[in-house]
């Protein structure tokens, strides 16, 4: 039996990332893979304790690095008792969100710089990375005035739009440097437009990664 | 007006960490300190949810990476919203228990190794480290004995005596690497004997660092 592949989704608020997830998971199903859909932070009932520690608001300020060592923390409860293990088994595992968003959000969101990043996530992960990641790609104001529409603001969703032009910014500058992992979808036109381009990139993985 | 200091008390089950606290807290007030008492994992209100996490039962084995992350996300929400606050106000401060117990109880009891824990600490306190440390001692036998006295058993009060000694180890290992930082006080004898060797350790350490 030959392991499963971890793919993500990646991308700002309200890029599409749930409709456009349901659409990876079913083209994955049609080519007879078992796949499970899971999410960060979370992902595990622990880890799920943890996101909401995270999500919840309080008076008290978050420092940048508690809010980075708990992402980490649960992250590693997902790798380690959940994404690998059923990776082993042969499943594939697609996930809303993973490291690039720490990178994202609070590297080049929160300024915390992607070398004190890259230190956590070598001491969390070992290396370990998805094989393949698509980034939904949208101009900060159409993405939070899609969000908006879907109901009340959580914390993240209240920050400025300054604060996600750099976690766009910080996701750009990853696709730039892994363009074979990562790759940029352009969220802004229909649905039809945006699964027609995930459908291209999941062939051209397909061909290289899969059937090579 | 000068720094506060930041003393910590250490030690495994049932070495009279809290008694001996109150000694501590009312022999440097007696001196003219303002001091506060904290206490890991915790110390602020979100540090303290944190804690809940780690310390409450769970079906969900939990990965060490994991348990350690959490513990420096309370620790560092601890220190930067709390601890360094404090002593830059002139304040002196007295937790129980701080890093050495990570080294301890995870680094030597879990086996995660002192390598591992100290990226972490360098990570997440950039060198910042107590001004003294208490280490009280005791043969494992008879502090578990005395802890069992107390009430129902935590999670970490389950484990078994090996770990124990593997904690105690550890403890004993930091004195010996850092023994102008650690002292170890030797916890067996009555209250009076215990609270002669912490009259002392402080008096040495008020006139070589505090006056000097």
């Amino acid at each position: 039996m030959s392991k499963g592949r971890f793919i993500t989704v990646e991308g700002t608020e309200g890029v599409g990332k749930s409709t456009n997830m349901a659409y990876v998971k079913q083209w994955l199903e049609r080519k007879g893979h078992e796949v499970i859909h899971t999410r960060e932070p979370g992902g595990t009932p622990f880890a799920e304790e943890i996101r909401g520690l995270l999500l919840s608001k309080r008076e008290e300020r978050v420092n940048e690095q508690t809010e980075l060592l708990l992402m980490f923390a649960a992250r590693c409860q997902h790798v380690y008792n959940k994404i690998i293990p059923a990776l082993d088994a042969g499943t594939w595992v697609l996930c809303d969100r993973f490291t690039d968003a720490s990178y994202a959000y609070q590297g080049a969101g929160r300024n915390l710089g992607f070398d004190k990043l890259k230190q956590l996530e070598e001491w969390s992960l070992q290396g370990f990375k998805p094989d393949l990641t698509l980034m939904l790609d949208l101009p900060i104001e159409v993405g939070l005035e899609r969000a908006r529409q879907r109901g009340p603001a959580d914390r993240f969703e209240e920050e400025e739009i300054d604060f996600f032009n750099k976690v766009r910014e910080g996701y750009l500058n990853i696709a730039q440097a892994e363009p074979d992992r990562m790759k940029v979808i352009n969220a802004e036109g229909s649905i039809e437009d945006v699964q027609q381009q995930i459908e291209q990139t999941l062939d051209l993985f397909y061909q290289q990664v899969v059937s090579a």
